[in-house]
């Protein structure tokens, strides 16, 4: 029997152009360890003039991507070609053709998902998504199978590299949110628009992925809330420091109570939380269960190799069946379960005020807490003489009492501005 | 078609007993998450009479672990009984019936692996042992699948709770190591005899998988140097702290430019070395490759409940294969290659002196490190008088050089003992 699998790529990038290397010179390595020899067959890509750093023979680049799909010599794609369109229907012929997908296109899986792994599955197929959350931290693989049986509660992670890299340079240094966003981009951490990043939609398709294997129920993009870090301040992160925390945008899915919630949002986390000293472009993922109690995977989340490696790892693995023949049997189900609106999920606050600093003024602050239905956890005051700044921190109250309370401080006439709103997660320092 | 499938336990002790429960409490959350219906169907035990923790039909306990894994209603056989016989041929009887085996025997894989992988091969089914290391870390499946492709350079893993529970205390509070020992016992951390963990010889077996696994070819724990903690005193404890280091029991796996090695000793580590704040019985597995850096998985080591989460999703695993009659690739394959003695391996050492506090001193502890082919990175010297500490932290060297010194060291005059010798890794804190 011939060992030999053939490969096609669409799309051949930063990551694209790793994976081809690696595949090409990595050929005999790979072969030795596992058993197979990946033949790169052929690659779509947008521009067959541009000069790229890996050597493929004569006719292998197509400005096709359907070609790839096709061509009777590839017997497995991997998609890079990001966004939902064209990719979606390129995965789904090659899918309906019996050809496993390898992808790390999670705006697609995050969009599309319950239909591609129908498709996957009517053709007995593998569609692998390693490389779409947490670069190359495996996680998908994780929680689809070694915690299948799981009932986890909770993830809590950072799944954007960009905007941890952000926030870390504005907590060490002071750097204005701007200066350390260009600084971002300069070092390749964030596209020329960071758009995606720091509004936390890139951690929404993450985090619907996340929530979706975890809890077995589909969790789509448009059901994550999201909110990103560009109203995160210098002064946020140095009041954060003084009393004992960092901020970080985190992705959260939880189980509770109340039902299965997913959203993005900058949280105040204490700074003994094991995803406190995750730091610069790093990603990490906590996951929280009754039986295992505690679980982290931290790694580098994005950058050519480390998707790279999660990609090479799926695209073996399907070589792996390829070879033996063997019909794949789907390792994710999703049951229909009510999802909980953000408004209805409970948080606690951090909330800054400048106000006046006059007898009766946290009296009349208290009361507009008291009223929404929130009960304060600490209230620190600094400044006096004209007027003070109000540290408050509140204890876990649904989401939308919460910012009643806001509605109703900003009314008050005591109260100069509410300058800042952050949530918090875990205990207090 | 009968989405159920049966399931025999061999063994029912802790943490077989914690898997039946979840499998009996969790069966209908488990079939609408994952598809399928897990009956336990068969379950061997030591002694019939013994009260436990749940409730299984009339007959399906047995005294005969044979005869669980030839039941025609057994698809799927969970080994528990532990140690290498008569486990390891009831293994190789159910994977030649075509069953697959789930297992958390890290003995028996360290001694047999390779016969009992080929067994399963030549079946077409799975022999899945995720709960062998780091009990709920899934650390198996991302090694062999996930980052199959990868060159890995070195693996060093806090794989034992029991050594880091002990160490934890032992540094804390200054606990002697037989009342850190003893709390350990007590709290159920350790078993009544200590003698697997504190020796290292649990870790070399673990040690031995992750070898195997992260560079393709066989490390059998025959392979495995090892030392355990019985050495480790708290001055080494406070000596580790005074210098900005703390002190685990590490599984180390190294691939590095002379060649593959195994081994498990007590190591300095820096304090901000990401295995560092792993505390209690907590355990973390540390990777390190070109291309993905760094991973850090860490999370529950041990106990009923993480281990049964691995072995559940194994399960899961297998009977997914099972239902869709799904022949099973191989995921793990074997080069062989030359392995390193332990003597050959390049380590930095920490030696603790006491010596005389005389002039020449130095000079001629200095020479005899020289002399051996080690330089020395840092001295520092405590106390004055009639006789000093001597701290002395040397650059990595062969260890049968590291050896050579210390010999030489202890037959000086001016020097009165050498009180301790441990491992560095890391960076110089």
């Amino acid at each position: 029997m011939d060992p030999a699998v053939g490969v096609g790529l669409l799309g051949a990038g930063t990551v694209g152009g790793t994976v081809i290397r690696r595949l090409v010179n990595d050929r005999e390595a790979i072969a030795a360890k596992t058993g197979l020899v990946l033949d790169v067959r052929r690659v779509a890509v947008r521009d067959l003039t541009k000069q790229r750093g890996f050597d493929l023979p004569e006719g292998v680049l197509t400005g096709d991507p359907q070609a790839v799909v096709e061509d009777p010599s590839v017997q497995l794609v991997v998609e890079l070609m990001g966004g939902r369109e064209p990719a979606g229907d390129l995965v789904l012929s090659a899918l309906a053709a019996g050809k496993p997908v390898i992808t790390a296109n999670k705006e697609l899986i995050a969009a599309r998902g319950p239909e591609l792994i129908r498709a996957a599955e009517r053709s007995g197929v593998p569609l692998l998504f390693e490389a779409a959350v947490g670069g190359g931290i495996p996680i998908i693989r994780p929680l689809s199978e070694t915690l299948a049986g799981e009932p986890i509660s909770r993830i809590m992670g950072i799944v954007n590299g960009t905007t941890n890299f952000i926030l870390t340079r504005m907590a060490d240094d002071g750097s204005p949110y701007d200066v350390a966003v260009a600084e971002a981009q300069a070092l390749g951490y964030s596209e020329p628009d960071p758009t995606a990043d720091v509004s936390g939609s890139d951690a929404a398709a993450k985090t619907a992925i996340l929530a979706s294997l975890a809890f077995g129920t589909w969790v789509g993009i448009e059901d994550v809330y999201h909110e990103g870090i560009e109203s995160v301040s210098t002064a946020d992160l140095r009041y954060a420091a003084d009393f004992g925390y960092v901020i970080k945008l985190l992705a959260i899915a939880e189980h509770s109570e109340e039902g299965i919630s997913a959203r993005v949002h900058p949280v105040m986390l204490p700074r003994d939380h094991p995803l406190a000293p995750i730091r610069g472009p790093m990603n990490a993922i906590f996951i929280e269960s009754p039986s295992i109690d505690e679980l982290l995977f931290a790694g580098p989340g994005a950058g050519g190799e480390p998707t790279a490696t999660a990609l090479l790892g799926d695209v073996i693995d399907a070589g792996r069946d390829l070879l033996a023949g063997a019909r794949v049997a789907p390792r994710i189900r999703f049951v229909p379960r009510d999802l909980i609106a953000f408004e209805h999920v409970s948080t606690a606050w951090y909330v800054r005020l400048e106000v006046d600093d006059r007898p009766g003024v946290l009296a009349q602050i208290a009361g507009a807490f008291g009223d929404a239905g929130v009960s304060i956890r600490s209230v620190r005051q600094e400044g006096r003489g004209s007027g003070a700044t109000l540290n408050i921190v509140t204890h876990r109250a649904v989401e939308s009492r919460q910012r009643e309370a806001a509605f109703s401080l900003e009314k008050l006439d005591a109260v100069r501005s509410v300058a800042s709103v952050i949530r918090v997660e875990g205990d207090e320092p």
